[in-house]
């Protein structure tokens, strides 16, 4: 295969060789014979989580049975790994709770922040969002909104640069994904934030593609709430417990509705009146599951071993290469980039839309270069800098082209739609 | 040792000899030495869940990576696993999905039922419960009343007698642990659901303590909700994904705020406005544990082999045998049976209250009976009739009466709490 671009296989390899990061790929089990571009929907797994999870089902639940609630630190889960995990988020230690889906997660942030509004100012009755928000984050303010039957309604942006436009004296809570889950647009956390505290409004973000991909600072943003995932960037497992986090200054006011025992200031005294507990403990409700919690300590373990600065820079770099051999060597096939080229708008993964792309995107991953699909006609590919090298993007790149080149997408197996895209 | 019962150790040994469900305890780990006694707060661990866990995060998550949504069938695992849970609960299928915790599928449920019961008659606002109820539920329902903020109120009743005097024309819901935690009281699901809806509230059923412990008959019933967990006789695994039900005449009208994308129509069309799903997915909300959520299908298909009207007359007899062997045996030292001693109105526990119940417990533990401990006094006894035996019954009464005759209670080790009682 002969090479078109001004960067060749070779100074990839090269590349990689003086990578900081290279040994962390060791930590990771990847497939024989697979490009991993998707660890931002799924994280790769963890080589530790198998004797973690044998652990957690073996000797804690077969052997310890129940008395692992006290012995294995089961019930202090949520709030250790919150603590485990709040550098990575600019937070400090009682600030964050790993427990419950984002979508849950969203709804205590949201309940709290509207109440926390409307006891300041109760005219104020205006969600701001964005249109292309991820739609969990659209359909929970949708819920809220409907429940509370109150007269507040979702306003939703077309492009981040309308978002100071709209929002205004009638606006209580701003609520945006940091990177949007399709172009990765990165928002300016600390700018966003100001504008919208100074316009009399609360700011919650969606760090779901932020956490363990760009480096994020909650608290030099002085933001209000933020929740996120585990299972993309954090390598956490299939779907693993998502965090909220609160600004200490909002954890003793404002209701926290799905008020579980969890949340209880005494939970094992079994009283009948809900009493809130002290600072994030409030923002937890139910019963965890415990196996699929306690392998998100194997995936932070990894991370919190590697410098994030680090990871974004060599993110940035892949991604860089990623964009410039799309455009050298797949130039007449009419992927159009839609993901910001530049560095301090752009998070951690690189997306082009084409009108095939749903068939293209099956026929890379036929392939073994896995990425993903999102509706409409957007190809994504994750940057995960731990298990990535610039050597996988150069072959990654060369697929897509040949795949391109030959139409080799052009095939019925590749249009069928399965039901998870 | 010699033996005052009327029932001998022999006796028990014969009576094991001949139980038919004898073999299914081969299907699970217990440890050495343990006579467990608390299946009712964490199910034992089929020997099954540590191949599926190595094959869900070494196959599915290392190996399928992404693919395995599809591949594996994650995505529709709470709707399969609800049809596979639906007989277990006299449901039908399409009626049940796996998801999320007990105290938010309970906040869907009320949230749902109040939205049913104001849609009828918007001066229902009502919501019955029992002071001795689980504690989360009277906190789930504390907080989705002070979130509406409509003048709502929880009406606690003192005794399951006091029931039907309680419910009256300003009901909108009624809330009811079907097998109360601490006492065991079982209450008559049928004729209490009529009277319920007679009185034309609806009626929520939490059934944490009766899936898999006793026969349950949802559609019998024609309850409108009900909730549950599968970390406890459905040994599901610590902290399992709860359950939820929902009556068909419901499932496409109320709201379900909680609305997060699994539930919408098209979840995967990543649209801006929330379309809910048809039927029990509407349900569904964030993402779910896969790895958590896949260990439950170890525990029920233990429990699908087993006949649960075998289970059921077994689970009485080992409590008589249980309650028989107590009073005969440690009449001297004052524990006070608080389960109700009628088969029609006990489930699949049986507690004593004793001053020194704590100390007690710990005692047991100590020795190897691992029952628990409730505020206030109490101590209790699961019965888990696939994994117990009568001898084990005799042995771990024998412990208890060894303890009270030598107050071996009586150290400082066993008045020291733990975090998690």
């Amino acid at each position: 295969m002969t090479s078109t671009t001004t960067l060749s296989l070779d100074d990839c390899v090269k590349a990689d060789a003086v990578d900081p990061l290279r040994e962390f790929r060791r930590e990771f089990a990847i497939p024989e014979g697979v490009l991993y571009f998707d660890g931002n929907s799924l994280g790769a797994r963890p080589i530790a989580a198998q004797e973690c999870a044998a652990r957690v089902i073996g000797d804690e639940w077969g052997n310890g049975l129940v008395r692992s609630w006290n012995e294995a630190g089961w019930f202090d889960l949520p709030v250790r790994l919150g603590d485990k995990l709040a550098p990575l988020l600019g937070a400090g230690e009682g600030e964050v709770v790993v427990t419950d889906s984002t979508s849950i997660n969203l709804f205590k942030a949201l309940a709290s922040a509207l109440s926390i509004a409307a006891a300041q100012d109760p005219s104020r009755k205006v969600i701001v969002s964005e249109r292309d928000n991820f739609p969990t984050d659209l359909y929970i303010a949708e819920g809220i909104i409907s429940l509370l039957d109150q007269g507040y309604e979702l306003r939703l942006i077309d492009q981040p640069g309308d978002l100071t436009e709209a929002v205004g004296p009638d606006t209580a809570v701003v609520m945006l994904s940091h990177v949007n889950y399709r172009t990765g647009n990165l928002y300016a956390m600390t700018e966003v934030t100001a504008a919208v505290q100074e316009r009399g409004a609360l700011m919650i973000w969606d760090l779901a593609h932020s956490a363990g991909a760009v480096t994020v600072d909650l608290s030099g943003a002085d933001a209000d709430f933020a929740v996120g995932c585990t299972y993309k960037y954090l390598n956490g497992g299939p779907g693993s417990p998502a965090f909220i986090w609160v600004n200490r200054r909002h954890q003793n006011t404002g209701i926290q509705p799905l008020s579980g025992w969890w949340g209880h200031a005494r939970p094992f005294a079994m009283e009948s009146a809900y009493e809130p507990g002290a600072g994030i403990r409030r923002f937890l409700s139910g019963t965890q599951p415990i196996t699929s919690l306690s392998l998100v300590e194997c995936g932070l373990d990894v991370m919190l071993k590697a410098d994030m600065a680090d990871i974004r820079s060599k993110s940035l770099a892949l991604a860089d290469l990623f964009i410039n051999l799309v455009e050298e060597r797949c130039a007449a096939y009419g992927l159009e980039l839609i993901t910001p080229r530049a560095h301090e708008r752009r998070g951690s993964h690189v997306s082009f839309v084409h009108p095939e792309g749903y068939s293209i995107m099956k026929a890379l991953i036929a392939r073994g270069v896995i990425g993903d699909y999102r509706e409409p006609g957007v190809l994504r590919f994750g940057i995960t800098p731990l298990y990535l090298g610039y050597a996988d993007v150069w072959n990654a790149v060369d697929v897509l082209r040949d795949i391109l080149e030959n139409k080799s997408w052009d095939r019925p197996e590749f249009r069928e739609r399965d039901a998870v895209t």
